[in-house]
């Protein structure tokens, strides 16, 4: 084990005494006022915080770091979740079973019987050298799910689908063709102070399923290096004007070329969207990517 | 149109003067006290007559007839239900365009507005002649599933599935082989006075997922002519303890051959359970097969 060096505040480094685990996590969003812990209100980060801390006795509250900060009402089922913790501090019990246990397992094993049911862990992992939950991803790869027949979709499915007027599927892919790549995204973002809007889009596509418990569902897939704030909704909302046949091809294209957010682009409800998985570079890569994207996004 | 001739009250038959028709119904179980009727609770067919009844302003409640009696908390994608309507008694509005559209599509398009998000009509059309929801049908489709991993499920399908240890597919796919066909299932069914427990199970067998949103998911079909209370609950329960090692096979071989339900079979919980179909002979037999289904399960 490493001595226990004095490390800077805030450094961006793990510090040399604590372990870091990867957790991966997802949560039915319905009941979370958002991941962001947030005074008084029920939020993933507040829980998961609130139940790491106490299912391993921590002196104080752990920090978690996660990859894709989601707004209220959107569901994950593939967040993925950094957390230091000092091994030193953790209280294990006097079962001689808890003894013998590494720490993931001995987390995940309590966690399992603590959460609450809309709040998973899936697993938890010793992070690699170099990992940070955020800035070491890749890309994120969102879903909104978007119900478009006349009657009511499936009532089993309605909280992770929003409902739209009848959808043309090929105008949507063709306005979203035009649409990949590195470009500013300012026109589709809430605005941050001192953030960059500036993002890679990889992936934009819309599917209809026709088999299974989601047939008829259209699957707008959205994957980029990094989003701004209500990208996502804001993208599909402008999307679902032009599938509808409400906006013309040309008021995408010449919308995606403004320099701020315009008020007319619709932002799509919540509760049709889930973060569904992070992807992140080979083990060798991981510092690497984190000190380049920390230095792109914290400008 | 039929002369209004008397028809004796309770008759199974449709009064002349009356419209039979036809719905196609899902909910969300979760929180129904289950389809049938009871003073003081939430029901789907308490919330469906009640919404009939205002939406065509009919001048007493109409009676729905549904193919499958949920229990409290047991979900349907495929339910069916028939109502008799005089369509004398329904107010259509001052609307003209209401004025010119036939009752099934009447009624369709305003229960779209008025029925909460967790029930749901997805058609109504004109029942064909001799059509009984419950009597003329042939078969019932349930699908009960199971979360063996020894992680929680996801929690954006908890509400769909029921956990349980790990199981051995071969072992239940074995022991359902011997449960096919007519035979008396008293033994996994809560005897009601004067009704039988002989049914023909058609269809049994448990199949995991391994793609998709259900990825993991054990999904146990259960297909039979007719079922009787907890059945389909007390089927899984031993086929679970079977596929889980905690029963020998030669357990429910025994089990099934007693003449009357055992307390060792273990009822499993509503919230993994689905009527996902029912179904109907081609329209020219549907009067006799209610004929013979009224004969048989009315004695």
């Amino acid at each position: 084990m490493a001595s226990p060096e004095r490390v800077p505040q805030n450094a961006p480094e793990q510090a040399h005494h604590l372990t870091r685990l990867r957790l991966d996590v997802s949560y039915d969003g319905t009941e979370f006022a958002g991941w962001a812990r947030q005074p008084g209100l029920r939020t993933a980060q507040g829980e998961l915080e609130d139940w790491i801390g106490r299912v391993l006795h921590l002196p104080s509250l752990p920090r978690l770091t996660c990859a894709g900060r989601t707004d209220a009402g959107v569901h994950a089922r593939g967040q993925v979740v950094h957390v230091d913790v000092d091994p030193l501090a953790v209280r294990r019990s006097q079962r001689s079973t808890d003894e013998d246990t590494d720490l993931p397992t001995l987390l995940a094993r309590r966690l399992a019987r603590a959460l609450p049911a809309d709040l998973v862990v899936r697993s938890v992992a010793m992070a690699p050298p170099g990992f940070d939950a955020r800035f070491s991803a890749i890309w994120r790869r969102y879903v909104y799910r978007l119900w478009d027949a006349d009657h009511a979709p499936d009532p089993l499915l309605r909280r992770h689908l929003a409902t739209c007027p009848p959808l043309d599927l090929t105008k949507i892919n063709e306005a979203s063709a035009g649409l990949i790549g590195l470009r500013d995204f300012a026109p589709f973002c809430k605005r941050r102070a001192g953030a960059t809007t500036i993002r890679t889009l990889l992936e934009l596509n819309a599917v209809r399923r026709t088999a299974g418990d989601l047939s008829g569902v259209v699957e707008l897939t959205v994957r980029a290096d990094a989003f701004c704030h209500s990208m996502v909704r804001s993208l599909t909302g402008a999307l679902v004007d032009v599938g509808s046949g409400r906006r013309e091809p040309a008021w995408l294209t010449a919308l995606a070329a403004r320099p701020v957010r315009a008020g007319e682009v619709p932002v799509m409800p919540a509760g049709g969207l889930t973060l569904e998985e992070v992807g992140y570079p080979t083990d060798d890569r991981l510092a690497e990517r984190a000190d380049q994207a920390r230095a792109t996004r914290e400008l």
